[in-house]
């Protein structure tokens, strides 16, 4: 049904197929919503998020059953320009935590219950400094978003993707800059934890990339491939995949969100399966998720990536599932006021 | 060790004897925390949310195993003056929606694990109206705290307490305006879901009981006897018992703020272990957590009360408890950079 894919203009004509959610499921839903023992409304942002979540699974009363989380990583050559507190090797460090299990996201994976895998992407081999050069030649590129793209569980009911990768907040805010406009300055922050100095040369680092490749970041797929790094494209082939399977997805911080975005930018409406799981402390985040019109679910201040804003964030979807599929209806618990 | 009281002087004697958490589990805790495989801060609130709970409970990695959730449902004569869009007949129907397993705080406490109890409260026999006389004699009111102190489980890890009660939004825009001044329509909203007119109606009573009981309001346990409920009261008995046996406390909407609040006002610091749940959709919610000093941990629109803000912001906790005592360390991961 959503086969892989093997040049960057395949993956182009499978954003043009994008399904729509379930109209039918929808509507149960809502009425559904409308007979629980609750005032209207009363349960807030859990209401729509059921809705939403019915609507792309097309089931009226859902339950979160098998939720998926891969985490995707990637080394960054613009890293040579002193853009972040930790040194490359960190890259695959944290690959070996994830998989034994000792990071921050396999204990928020664990307590979703979601399956959770890790995909190191050519860690040896950098991307190339994109203030000098393309990140990534074509081919690449088109195997990153294929990694994405075969990564998700075709049975998953829900999807999370998290990245890992020194030097990657400054590849997404090079990116955010490229799709959304605005001044480097306005989309870099401390990211793992440079200070105030580091700042101001991510800054410099984002002006000098955009700089470099001008117009050619116009296209938004171009965008990715030229500032952005693997595991950005991955997770935006991830996402895509998503998509045509109507797996609904929640986006984690800064990263992941800027890898969404050049989904959005090519096709606009392409992350209505999507909801924004958490504002990140990175300052573009916020900015970010306003130009796609996210609203995050959380704000606790969290800045790790890996997807664990996300992650914590599957624990409020499923609550309202619960709410939503599990209470009784006025009728049911011969309650006065429904 | 926490035997229960017969008297309101009784009550106010305990809280002379509020216990601190202890200090050298909050330093290992936070040592602990600086250890971890992240970089320092990065996850946010769930760092000082580990830690905060790791000093209540004494532990450096603890973990939340009997979490629990225990709703007050009361009547109220206040309910004769129109202040709320359903009859007083709905306490007793949610009660037994409760006990029937199909309210929100059903599917919530169970996502949470948490064992759930629901205590009426005289449903039959509403306090009087308190813009005439006090809600409560002294007798009732002091029954009304220890029903609150006696529902508490010894080994729980963690307390919720919510309520149901029709009215009880206005007799918490009163407490609040007791406690902490203002007009009476800062503090009332739409509730349930009254109109516009019924919103005035509601700032009406609240300054008409402002008015009546006049400075004898001032001692914040006179003001919950006198414009409170008995669900009020009881849940101030819980979270004060809560308190004398360093069971942290996850506090939900405006009604138990509000109720939370007189204890504060009686002894300030009494509120040290407990933490914001939720702000709620109901306006004197986000004035009285500021006024606490509360930052909330979830804010999702969500206004119907029963302990349900309070029951999802358990995942947050238990996010953060599984990320401080589940991660693995720099040393352990041999990861550079810790």
């Amino acid at each position: 049904m959503t086969p892989p894919f093997t040049s960057l203009a395949a993956f182009r004509d499978r954003l043009t197929e994008l399904p729509a959610p379930d109209a039918a499921a929808t509507r149960a839903a809502e009425a559904r919503d409308g007979a629980l023992t609750k005032p209207p409304g009363a349960l807030g942002r859990l209401e729509s998020l059921a809705v939403w979540y019915a609507g792309w699974r097309g089931v009226e009363r859902p339950r979160l059953v098998t939720p998926q989380i891969a985490v995707f990583a990637g080394n960054h050559g613009v890293t040579a320009r002193g853009v972040s507190a930790f040194p490359s090797e960190v890259t695959a460090q944290m690959v070996a935590n994830f998989e034994a299990g000792g990071a921050a996201i396999n204990q928020l994976a664990a307590l979703a219950g979601a399956r959770f895998s890790v995909h190191p992407l050519s860690l040896d081999a950098p991307t190339a400094d994109f203030t000098e050069a393309p990140a990534m030649p074509e081919a690449e590129f088109t195997a990153a978003l294929a990694a994405g793209w075969a990564a998700v569980a075709p049975d998953a009911d829900l999807l999370v993707v998290g990245e890992m990768g020194i030097g990657n907040t400054t590849s997404a805010a090079a990116l955010a800059a490229a799709l959304h406009g605005g001044r480097a300055a306005d989309w870099v922050g401390a990211g793992t934890g440079v200070a105030q100095e580091g700042v101001a040369r991510k800054a410099e680092v984002v002006a000098a990339a955009l700089a470099h490749h001008g117009a050619a970041l116009d296209d938004p797929l171009e965008a990715l491939r030229r500032v952005g790094g693997r595991e950005l494209a991955a997770m935006a082939g991830a996402i895509a995949r998503a998509r045509l399977q109507r797996i609904p997805v929640i986006l984690d911080g800064f990263i992941c969100t800027a890898s969404a975005a050049a989904l959005e930018a090519a096709r606009p409406g392409a992350l209505d399966h999507a909801v924004a799981g958490h504002v990140s402390a990175e300052p573009g985040h916020a900015r970010l998720l306003a130009s796609l019109g996210k609203e995050p679910l959380l704000a606790l201040g969290m800045r790790l990536g890996e997807g664990t804003g996300a992650a914590l964030a599957i624990q409020v979807l499923r609550g309202a599932l619960e709410c939503h599929s599990g209470m009784a209806t006025f009728a049911e618990a011969r309650v006065a006021g429904g």
